[in-house]
């Protein structure tokens, strides 16, 4: 089955400014100076952590503002989602911003979806100025998903460290780089793994799915892009992802990069198989990523976000881990590489 | 401050077919004969609830497959989501598609999110087909954000019975009866309510704000609609939008219907305050008044689906409830009632 389930944006819209936060464990890791916002206190001067991670979203959204000298009555539409139970972290840190918001769920893979739907809505002429934001929290996310931190839980070897940390970006039409080039929706991909403390291992299947069906569609090659950015993997994720690109004869070894490998020191901040939450990825692209795409330090990356789509709930019922990927092309110029049309209209 | 956040849609694309499902109690109340599929057993015959919530979204895609007579392959893009922490009644449901999928959350919003992106998307010619699903469930419900059935908690005067349903639609190029005119996306709204067993009354003012700006966008007027729908506001929440319409001299009171009014029989069913849930406002959508658009027997209606976007974490600790309404101008004509142009593009 061959369904095209990748879009080529025909306007090319740009990211015109985007911004990441982060908390004192990013800050100490080897990407500290990426960040456009850091906070040493996980509870952000507030009385929870919960409000705290709602701070994140806030920053991020008012930074990437700040940074495109734009107000929040010029935004048509913000799309925004994490982690937390009725993503909550998003709801009350941007309603204050009266902005149109449109809630979005991809756990981990949430700004790769928000980035791809605040392009589309910019390329097809629904909005002039759409935004995009996310966060995770290490803190609320343990209690949420694991223990609460006093319980003292030990972590396993494949477990990963959620990111305090988030991210927000604004899209409008083409200006300056960089350009949203193509975008591929993702299918959920189950392949039965039910450890919760190894969602790499869950998510690293979706990832497969998408890059390859990106690359079916558009008859590009891995060769083709500086970087092939996943979002989270960890280090045992994105073994097997590699493995399974080796199966059909293709290398990304070269030139794969997980955000949850780059974004901790495994020497010396011990987090296990690496970061993760949807905070990971986003602040990664927002604050590494795609000032390199600008100033043309890169030409071309493949944003591949991933998000183990399961609850504490189900998976104590003995529910297997299902995962999705969303990929988006960002490129330095809005020409460069041409893919081939897949004969859609929108494709 | 006035954000033009409705889009009239140039294409008016048509809900080429949708489907509801429901449970035992929505069998039994005024509506049952407006389900395409009735489930007894809350478990579906499966082991857990949340099992059985996932089965209605797996029926509610499968129903309105089979009545636009597509094959999942034809799906371009499905939106889907639900009220669970991480929405798995969604991921769960839809996993075996392998349709390209977007989660989306609006709390009982979502239905209308989902109709308002599908037809977006649609009209723009990102997808040829796209999709929206959404479900609730008693059972599920109860358990997660109130007590555990077997507890046997008392329910307040205000408080909404959640939904055993659920209900989706597929969305094409225009061809026939219904189409999509236009939509409004919400924005958040908190006016400090913070008792989580009085929704309407959080959910109304949101309900209030969207549709007002739909009015105001468009020129149109209350009177120039058969029916102007909201999704859950129950008893308390409907008295409360009318009255604040009432402030601004406007009547809706006489074309005004809430499906949470509509699912059950007040008299003979123990709803206290009215439905709720996302599959309320979808199942009623889906099954009542999509039928009647297609056949001419409504002509116009405003379908504006209201979410409450807190979860119990934050409500214990003592935060305000904020909510959200996306609205979506339904038509039995492509071209009846003119709106005025809003000056912007896609609007």
């Amino acid at each position: 089955m061959s369904l095209k389930a990748t879009k080529i944006l025909k306007n090319t819209p740009s990211v015109i400014a985007s911004a990441a936060v982060g908390g004192k464990k990013e800050h100490e890791g080897p990407m500290g100076d990426y960040f456009d916002k850091i906070n040493d206190d996980p509870y952000f001067s507030l009385d929870t952590f919960e409000q705290g991670e709602s701070q994140i979203q806030k920053q991020a959204v008012t930074y990437a503002l700040r940074k495109a000298k734009l107000r929040q009555e010029d935004i048509d539409v913000l799309f925004g989602g994490d982690l937390l139970n009725q993503c909550t972290g998003t709801t009350y840190g941007v309603r204050d911003f009266e902005m149109p918001f449109l809630g979005i769920y991809g756990a981990c893979s949430t700004m790769a979806e928000g980035l791809m739907l605040a392009s589309l809505f910019v390329d097809g002429g629904v909005s002039d100025i759409a935004m995009a934001v996310t966060s995770s929290h290490f803190c609320t996310a343990e209690r949420q998903y694991r223990f609460p931190l006093n319980y003292g839980g030990q972590r396993t070897p494949t477990s990963q460290w959620t990111a305090t940390a988030g991210g927000a970006l604004a899209v409008s039409a083409k200006t300056s780089p960089p350009y949203v080039r193509a975008c591929t929706i993702g299918k959920i991909v189950d392949m039965g793994v039910t450890d919760a403390n190894n969602m790499g291992a869950a998510m690293a299947p979706a990832a497969f799915s998408t890059i390859s069906e990106f690359f079916t569609d558009t008859g590009l090659a891995p060769q083709d892009f500086d970087y092939i950015v996943t979002g989270d993997l960890g280090k045992v994720g994105s073994r097997i992802l590699c493995e399974l690109f080796e199966r059909e004869n293709i290398s990304i070894r070269e030139n794969h990069k997980d955000c949850g490998m780059m974004l901790y020191s495994f020497e010396e901040q011990d987090v296990h198989a690496g970061g993760s939450g949807c905070g990971c990825a986003a602040s990664m692209l927002c604050g590494y990523f795609i000032p390199k795409l600008r100033a043309g330090e890169l030409h071309n990356i493949l944003f591949a976000a991933t998000g183990a789509l399961m609850s504490p709930t189900v998976n104590q019922q003995g529910e297997s881990i299902p995962s999705i990927s969303h990929l988006v092309w960002l490129s330095h110029e809005p020409d460069s590489l041409t893919p081939r049309s897949c004969g859609k209209e929108g494709c």
